[in-house]
């Protein structure tokens, strides 16, 4: 059960994006399982992936096809990650971008492929070049959200979302979707996720708005720990709608909205996060730099025994105590101070004056749990969202194969 | 159920050593649950104490008392780990040294606090020192196995282990004793390991001799990542058995058996680990440094992912891959190969020739799994052990208060 995230509604297509998706029956569970994006001629990319070193090929050929030509089709399927398979791998993940080349008569260059699911299987290449004319047919404007469960592997719940803002030059669309609920650690950026606005933006503004996004978003998010093989976000500009710099009257505002967008799919992922009861937000401030506050923040949310309690409700907050002590930076035991929803556990070193089983049990019953630790050493602060560990995140990663 | 651990036999008595326990109504279970260890005059000691900067007032105190006279006594108490408690933590240690000082006339800093249980409950020092003179009458010589008994908290086996060897000036005795099942991954020592000896060491050789120990054993293993703070692991000599200097023809013989001790008794805690169905041995080579291997050892060790796939006996080798991905280390996908069990899965960055999905589920069927990392870059190596996540795991964790 997924903690607060409900069913999208109202999302909005971008001017210059069409989409389409369909059933090629990669993955074993029912339904669409392979997206085709097509993107405006003139369209601009920002890209983050992976940075795990055993990177899938599809990441490999989509880094290559990046600097060569402008992109217009993302070729995404789920139930398959085509990682690990070697050579082979990206003989495939080639293959299927020059089908679709052939087929509507660009460069393969043009095609960015993306896979996601179990790593080690050989990519059915047969299956989706199968559906590639159909995928070209249905393309239509308004089938983001279809897309959004299509590319859905453990996810319970497609994650889609839009902002809208009105600037001078006329009204400005973002939408995004991601999927992820588990080998859920982003760095550099999350096992795909895709944002496109309608907006006029210069590529060095939408890679250094990219950055930032994902930098405020999905790299402060981590279900496990685990750094996918296959992690992509882009974010995909057609121009269609205004123009927009940074000495734009609405340029704050856009960026406002586009770093919502951001966030609300990153934090999306963790409300979905394999097994979670609990979405948790770790907030470490008074570090003597970001570096440090995120050690501590990373070392209290991959701790099996403070996801274990939290998991419980159990207010056993002598766990993030321990994680925090053992997080390897250096710092003054007196100066740290421990709240977990407003309720005071430690301070300046000492057990809270205040402290009581009863308010701790109370402040970790909630859904919603945010964890504050001040380490009373600095101004640096760092955020990260993070959930629990569960006897269904056990059993969804036990029995994923099977 | 631990993995191949049977109950502990033949524990011999160490000359030197007296060693008594009683239920003082600490823990929530039934049993003995405070401990003395009775060290006869000039005896050494060598000791290793947790790195966690939250470290629990029994360590903070016995660290005191290091520096200060030869120690005479061990106080251990189980149910409580006398942690998170601030100054009230260390005046509570202390009153317990004090009042057992007093009994014997000794100084208080001849006796060493060591405390494991649950974190930020006040020390019940009146039920520790109530039962003292109970303890003091019933020391003896042949109590190890008790005392093993008394210090377990989620263990389901009591650890214990002897070697005896024989030298020109007769024979020498080691006797060891650890518990631990969960919060377990030691940082220069683990939560509470007695090892004894009669063999007369002199003070440099015995702590070097610990260090080499500690490090080959106990900082070698890990369940969860999570490092106590109130880890602490003695080597103690009382000096009544043969003289040994690195001189000695039965040195290396000694030496050895020595590590055989701290081996078994780390081992022992992770076939004893929280809900573990598997032993797991990760053997990372060809690295460029140690540092390089253990973190790649640790990065797979670590990962929920890996450690649930083992749980499920499957053959899901894609997660070990993304784990070494992510490790952190530079390092060349074209030189690694990886195999379980001497299944080959990976050979040099390829999908292995001879792998296949019947022979990657036997591998992954035993109860005893050794994962094989090659670099490919260099000649270190490490090795480290671990345990798999299974429901038993979340199980234990999400109820110990409760």
């Amino acid at each position: 059960m997924p903690v607060a995230l409900d069913y999208p509604k109202n999302i909005s297509p971008v001017a210059g994006v069409r989409l389409s998706s369909i059933p090629a029956g990669i993955r074993t569970t029912q339904g669409d399982d392979v997206v085709l994006v097509e993107l405006a001629e003139g369209s601009r990319v920002a890209a983050s992936l992976t940075q795990n070193l055993f990177c899938a090929a599809p990441v490999i050929v989509t880094k290559e096809h990046l600097t060569s030509v402008s992109p217009r089709y993302l070729l995404i399927n789920a139930g398959n990650a085509n990682a690990g398979n070697g050579d082979l791998g990206l003989r495939d993940a080639r293959a299927c971008c020059r089908a679709l080349a052939e087929l509507v008569n660009i460069p393969e260059q043009a095609v960015l492929p993306f896979s996601t699911g179990v790593i080690g299987k050989a990519l059915p290449v047969e299956k989706i070049t199968a559906v590639l004319p159909k995928l070209l047919r249905r393309l239509g404007e308004d089938r983001w959200l279809e897309a959004a469960r299509a590319i859905m592997t453990t996810d319970t719940v497609p994650k889609a979302v839009t902002r809208i803002i009105e600037t001078d030059g006329g009204s400005v669309c973002i939408t995004g979707i991601a999927k992820g609920a588990g080998m859920i650690c982003p760095n550099m950026a999350t096992m795909l996720g895709f944002i496109a606005t309608d907006a006029a933006v210069d590529q060095i503004e939408l890679e250094r708005l990219h950055r930032q996004g994902v930098d405020q978003s999905f790299n402060r998010i981590t279900v496990d720990g685990d750094t996918s093989t296959n992690d992509a976000c882009l974010l995909l500009t057609t121009g269609k709608g205004a123009r927009l710099s940074p000495v734009a009257s609405q340029w704050l505002e856009f960026k406002q909205a586009l770093h919502d967008v951001y966030q609300w799919l990153a934090q999306a992922i963790i409300r979905d996060a394999e097994g979670a009861s609990k979405f948790v937000t770790i907030i470490v401030t008074g570090g003597q730099s970001q570096l440090e506050c995120n050690t501590v923040a990373r070392t209290i949310a991959h701790s099996p025994l403070v996801k274990t309690a939290l998991y419980a409700s159990d207010a056993n907050w002598g766990r993030i105590l321990a994680a925090v002590g053992r997080a390897g930076v250096t710092l003054t035991i007196d100066k740290v101070s421990i709240a977990i929803n407003g309720c005071g556990i430690v301070a300046r070193g000492q057990p809270h004056p205040d402290y009581s089983e009863k308010a701790g049990l109370e402040a970790m019953s909630k859904a919603e749990i945010e964890i504050n630790v001040d380490l009373g050493s600095g101004s640096a602060e760092y955020t990260l969202w993070t959930s629990d560990l569960s006897h269904d995140y056990v059993s969804i990663n036990a029995d994923y194969r099977t």
